[in-house]
């Protein structure tokens, strides 16, 4: 029986990963992270779609990323570019936080298989989504729990374009309408920060209307 | 300015790891995790050593590994081996998490070095305390973080007698005497556990007399 542990954050790429998920595994399930962001409409939104699939769905809770300074994500932080040229949203190591965790969760599941939607492409330049940063962190995880684990990212080189496309073409595109994306929390969406922008440039390109906006 | 962090549990191994920083950097920075371990003796014993030394000592909590499966660190389950060979305090993770963690705390700090107490020798088998481990790691984080992070582990190969002589030679054997190690959270040691059995053995070989036992 093949088993997969997906990361899913309620968001549009990490549920795309999600309908990928479904389609190459047998046994699927999902993990969130109640890390303080500021926005719990995003938990929401991966235990409705973990509903609507019939998935089992854990929120693993953390308040680490509040005790290392202030940043975007879990504070009222404006969304700028910061000193280090990187968004006020970077979180260092966010995802090999994430990552890891995932990791000694799925070990407790028997599972090795894990899938994130992190991507190199149409970010905002955030070190840990790269992939060499991914497939050095895989060598770490195998090694540092001997399992061998394989950490499936299927959206690293796409365009946001290209991961509606996907999705579409794996049958799921209806699930986006239960996603969230805006930074802001709001819904419908804002349409004007970073997020909302760059989620509607991706419906654009690919000529598709988002079924958040109905 | 030469810049360390110190991993500091407050036991015998990263205290004499701090010995070693207090002698190779100018300015050196201690962090405890709050893990929900089961005794916090270990927390006021990393306290009472910055303190004695003059030192910033951070203290992070994390609620992660109770949420993980039940394990002999935070829960009260019995010390003996576990269905994978490995003990039941054996934590999946636990040290690529605590290091990710300290690395995303130094880099708030601006400090890229980081100094840690695991060992492959007279050690229970943990793969995550492992030198391939650690080199993986210090990459994956390097990498991640877009920061050059210099993870030393200068206990890494020496047996608990070297340890003992190394913090002597250093001029810091007398912090031993305010160092916890008992598994079982005894002060004095209650001598039958396993971290008891193995410090005592270290000071055994190393011909010296442990300042914990007065």
């Amino acid at each position: 029986m093949k088993k997969a542990l997906v990361l899913h954050s309620g968001g549009q790429d990490s549920t795309t990963c999600l309908a990928w998920a479904m389609k190459k595994f047998n046994h699927v399930e999902t993990v969130s992270f109640d890390y303080g962001q500021r926005h719990n409409v995003e938990l929401q939104a991966a235990k409705r779609i973990a509903k609507k699939l019939g998935l089992k769905n854990t929120v693993l809770r953390t308040d680490i990323f509040s005790q290392l300074g202030k940043n975007a994500l879990t504070h009222n932080v404006k969304i700028t570019k910061g000193k280090n040229g990187l968004p006020t949203t970077f979180v260092p190591g966010r995802n090999i936080f994430f990552l890891t965790i995932a990791a000694a969760y799925a070990y407790s599941r028997g599972i090795t298989d894990i899938i994130t939607g992190v991507c190199q492409t149409d970010y905002s330049g955030y070190p840990d989504c790269r992939d060499a940063t991914i497939r050095s962190l895989e060598k770490t995880l195998s090694l540092g729990m001997d399992k061998p684990f394989n950490i499936h990212t299927p959206l690293m080189f796409l365009t946001k374009a290209q991961t509606v496309e996907m999705i579409e073409k794996l049958g799921y595109f209806d699930l986006l309408g239960l996603t969230h994306t805006c930074y802001e929390g709001k819904n419908p969406p804002c349409k004007k920060c970073p997020s909302c922008k760059l989620r509607a440039k991706g419906f654009k390109q690919a000529k598709k209307h988002d079924p958040l906006l109905k």
